[in-house]
């Protein structure tokens, strides 16, 4: 039956996804020394290592351990290592330590993954996958492996950025990504529109409930902002004036000291940034990154403009060029109407964040292929400047 | 000529305005010693003779001094004790340091507001209130001198409820508030509304921009909870299941041992709280009191509902009991579509403040007589819990 | 027969010591605003009500309650109040939130002062000090009352003079104590010496176990250093040049952005310093003020010589002039040898604190008169500049 | 001659102890995975690979860049990485950070080892150890050597011991030191005495100035606290009585709810504490191991007795047992009389940790073989236990 066909499609699809996803992030680290995977340098980025041992924990406590009958658990104390914030599965070690665990080494933590995935393996041969619960969660495994690929790369960015050898991370530089099409606003009508996702496949349950809103009429740029015009912001004294900041935000700059995004440098009189290839001549073209939700806000309001807020940007997402930088909003991270968490562990992804940060739309040079869509809801706290994150302009 | 009538009526009334309120804070520090003006016992809460003298330098440094050319500083350096957060008028002391200053003493506060109200008669004998820039101003100091009255009471109640003497502010009990009418839920259907201030008089700067919104259909309760049905929350765990609360929540519950709201204590196994009165047993039937956005939002969770959102609650506002709680929302503070903040110190007010912080709705017992509206957005940090805070459930 | 007159002119002199000492503690506050007495600017600092409290509670514990039957505690919360350090009489207001309570007000606590005044002048009529045992506490209770007349002038020096407004203690300003005498270095052989309190009297238990030192041939100075003096180090970069300090010191330099003592100010080029007259020019040939034993060491260090321990000081005492700072020592605050620490909550007075602090010998201007031996072993922590402290150079 | 042949044979043996001393650091850490060189979980501890990297950074610094002309620095931004302490050799990685610094990663500094020691080979091929400035120098780099080997065993006690795996370091247990021999305590008389560095060899400038010390007659034992006995004092409550403890002993208590040695588990109702060899039960007769100055301090004050002071110490040396652990004395970490710090980067050796720290003598298992004397003076703050510490009492 043509049904059937379907799915087994679908199925070979997922264990095909698995694979390539599962390979993906091993893929990632394969530049890094053994060094490289251990560190914490802020409380905000993870060990390499964690990230990898974290994400196989995933697999092994949704869906080996409560699914797969005669699964063997690879080591019972590496969930009280590699629980990241799952209350309902027990004790953990708190965040501020992972980087003072020099065990489980690296070593183990790849026979950790190839022990599972082996596992994997077998359960995809029994078909268990097949069960529809079980599919969904191993769609989740998968999306939740993939955002900590893009939490990898920004960590790694960190751990090597912040080391005062600046080491690259790849060799080859790509060109840097510079904004070649002419930045524009574009204009939609005040109107009742429907945000949220719809259609078929993967999305987490925080972009959920399609629903409408109004929107007054707004204006929106097709592009984000550039370094170039960003360093204007900086030389006309952006840094030194309250006025254009928040009062938190312009505590945070006091008490940071803060006058230039993360990663740049000035340098005999000139600005440089470190990237992934190294500390480099800031190109002027490239869009603007690592800004924190108070500089965005700084930037716009010294603009005389706004940030979008997250519908805006959802309406506006076919018309404008997105998908280099997480892009804040002006929408705090709340609710859609009617959102319902799920039931026991995996019901504690999204909604218990929902407080206190706030919605970046788009995606970033960061996120895996495939894992990016027009309704997905990323957030972060207002001071966090690590993300690959950027500016876009509305009003 | 009619308009004329009218304009002078209004600015008698602005002046015996001026009168009232003036006094009102006055009065509603007469019960204190002098001792208890001073103390700055949390970072929060402000010592009582700093809100006089705060409220009064409002005058000094918006009106007196730009627009009244004979006036004579009282102190040059009062600026630099009573700024609150104005970064255009100059250096201030940091908000930690007001309860170290035994200077200017609390007489030294009286003889500068006396002296203050003095000055104000001749301004408005010589007529300058009737100006249109100048009433504006007035009006707004008078209503940030209100904003003042509400909080000197929240910050007495604290400054004693956190003595181990207990001292009474008042000596006769006044019949605590009890909710008697029947709490009901009642519906309003999915449409475009209308919020935000609309019609004469004065309203805040965060109110302005009457504008639509969509809103699903949505169910609101007719009174706020008890402290009855609050305590079957703690009775049943509440504070022990971290499944209710948000993960910054959760974090606040343990690093405080969070078990009630504040000035709940359990004592030989009863019930009691400080009031205003002293230490009383428990009211099951009062309007619950002083919880902070964490609680308000596990109790909800916990009933299966969730708190309005600030453009329901001002919907719904005809047709609902308010005014003795301020009602934690579900909506962060963020400007209103087209939001725009003045122009110099005033502008100050409330735009640098949109941000990590939740809307509350409604008014309180603390609110002084004529300031409250039900388009008024007030709005405190997530973790606070000392205003006199309350919640109104909704679906 | 003799000996009995001898005890009772000793008891008779006994209570009007008492009355004496009590009534000095009253008259040091006799200047303050109410709100002086009741603000804690830091933790080393209390409020003088405070003192006032905590010395009156003193006689009321270890005195009328365990030895006058007849006795009726004042009120039963004060112990929770004024309890300073005695984990043996039950738990205590925690330092750090003494400035946090305005009540019991500053009349209450003269009424508490009145109240047990009346009742040791009952003790007294009773004869009860004539037991050997109560006597020695009740001179206990005296000296302690005595220290803490000292630690009240430092502490309302610290609470006016770190007040914006710098009000004045005192009016009219006695003559600045200057160094008349020329200052010199004078010796003492290498020998076995002895120190430790001697003869009769009071003295603390720290002071005990008179005992035999060995000690090299040293050198110390007449005289303390001046103002001017020190002011050469700091001219001289001083507070610039890491070599001069303790690696702990430098800390504390650089974390303070310490430059000068504590009071001195530079206004318009000329260097001020707050007095208890208020702020006044710098006398260069007063002795040096308050300074931490970071300070006195590296300024030692500076001028190549060192502090002198405190067997050297002791035994130099009788030739030097001291009285007007308490100076710091380079000897550590140990234990005499045979130290033996009393029993019950009295124990916990000295021996407890021996650990990490620096010992201060002599006494100041702020030290009340007849306090004051050349046993006397005074401590502190290094890092604290708001006593009357200076410095002896020694080689 | 025959003074040739002393120094040739002088310096041979010096050649020989630099190979020795180097490759011994290089054998502790031999067990280690690249891991567990690169983290820090406390700021006390440091990370293996600094270690290595900061004594090879002694030897380049202060030795081959002043004198050795041909030398070619082997990275120039290895100062700012390797430098621990030195202010005179500029700006450096703060200690806190070290764990945060992936690179230069294992091998790298292995390399920088490797090249160093090449380096010093031609220096002694050269004869620059002859002259005495020089050989004066390498004999306080291979001690400095010595003393980080001992830090590399306790810091590498603690990430292991402190990571939940419970890893070994060493796979063959050697049989747990027990005390065998009786404990006695011996007398001394009251006498003059001397003490400080006398004879031959290396010391370190805060052992110079042999001196006389007068003492009071001492009972001493001749064997240090084993396991079993402090279990009594924790048995009896110790950690539950202020009484025992110094006020900052008692903070240090509560605040840390310490209830035991450092590494000490009771699992399952029985006592377990971690080695180098893996969680094993609590052997009773083992010398105590990994006890603050207040945990110390506080045993002897419940046993009646006390901690003897370093003369104390030194002068029974010969006639007790030492060598297992360092042993707390009650004497502060002071200069000796006449103590002169060296000129120059050197000078900061020992002189500017002069304060607020103990001493403690002898020496343990965990220092390097020719690396104790009698008169060798180690010192740590109040509060650390990680080092190999033990109690010998004194009365």
């Amino acid at each position: 039956m043509k049904t059937e066909n379907i799915i087994t499609d679908h199925m070979t699809e997922l264990e095909a996804k698995y694979k390539a996803i599962r390979n993906h992030s091993v893929q990632i680290c394969a530049p890094l020394a053994i060094e490289d995977y251990v560190v914490q340098p802020i409380v905000d980025v993870s060990p390499p290592k964690w990230h990898l041992g974290h994400t196989t924990w995933f697999f092994e406590t949704f869906l080996l351990i409560p699914y797969f009958p005669e699964y063997q658990v690879f080591d019972t104390q590496y969930n009280y290592v590699f629980n990241s914030y799952y209350e309902t599965v027990g004790a953990r070690v708190i965040r501020t330590d992972r980087g003072n665990l020099s065990r489980p080494s690296v070593s183990d933590i790849y026979k950790y993954r190839a022990y599972v995935d082996d596992q994997m393996q077998l359960f995809f041969k029994q078909g268990l996958h097949t069960i529809q619960a079980i599919s969904t969660l191993l769609e989740l495994g998968l999306n939740h492996e993939q955002q900590h690929q893009e939490l990898l790369i920004s960590d790694i960015k960190y751990i090597l950025g912040h080391n005062p050898l600046f080491p690259s991370y790849r060799n080859n530089p790509a060109p840097a990504k510079s904004q070649s099409a002419a930045n524009e606003m574009i204009s939609f009508p005040a109107a009742v529109y429907e945000i949220g996702f719809e259609g078929k496949g993967f999305c987490f349950d925080n972009e959920l409930g399609r629903h409408q809103v109004y929107l007054q009429e707004f204006e929106i740029a097709t592009q984000v902002v550039t370094n170039g015009e960003y360093l204007e912001f900086i030389e006309d004294g952006g840094y030194q004036d309250f006025r254009h900041w928040h009062a938190e935000g312009w505590d945070w700059v006091k008490e940071n000291d803060a006058h230039a995004p993360l990663y740049w440098h000035k340098i005999d009189d000139q600005w440089m940034h470190y990237t992934l290839f190294g500390l480099r001549t800031l190109d002027l073209n490239e869009a603007l990154n690592h800004i924190n939700y108070f500089e965005a806000a700084a930037y716009a309001n010294w603009k005389g403009m706004r940030l979008p807020t997250e519908a805006e940007w959802e309406i506006a997402a076919d018309k404008i060029h997105w998908g280099d930088r997480w892009e804040w909003t002006g929408s705090a991270y709340l609710p859609y109407p009617g959102f319902k968490k799920e039931a026991g562990a995996v019901g504690e992804y999204n909604g218990k964040f929902m407080i206190n940060q706030m919605v970046l739309r788009g995606s970033s040079e960061a996120t895996p292929t495939g894992h990016s869509r027009k309704s997905y809801r990323n957030f972060f706290h207002t001071q966090l400047q690590w993300q690959f994150t950027g500016i876009r302009l509305a009003r």
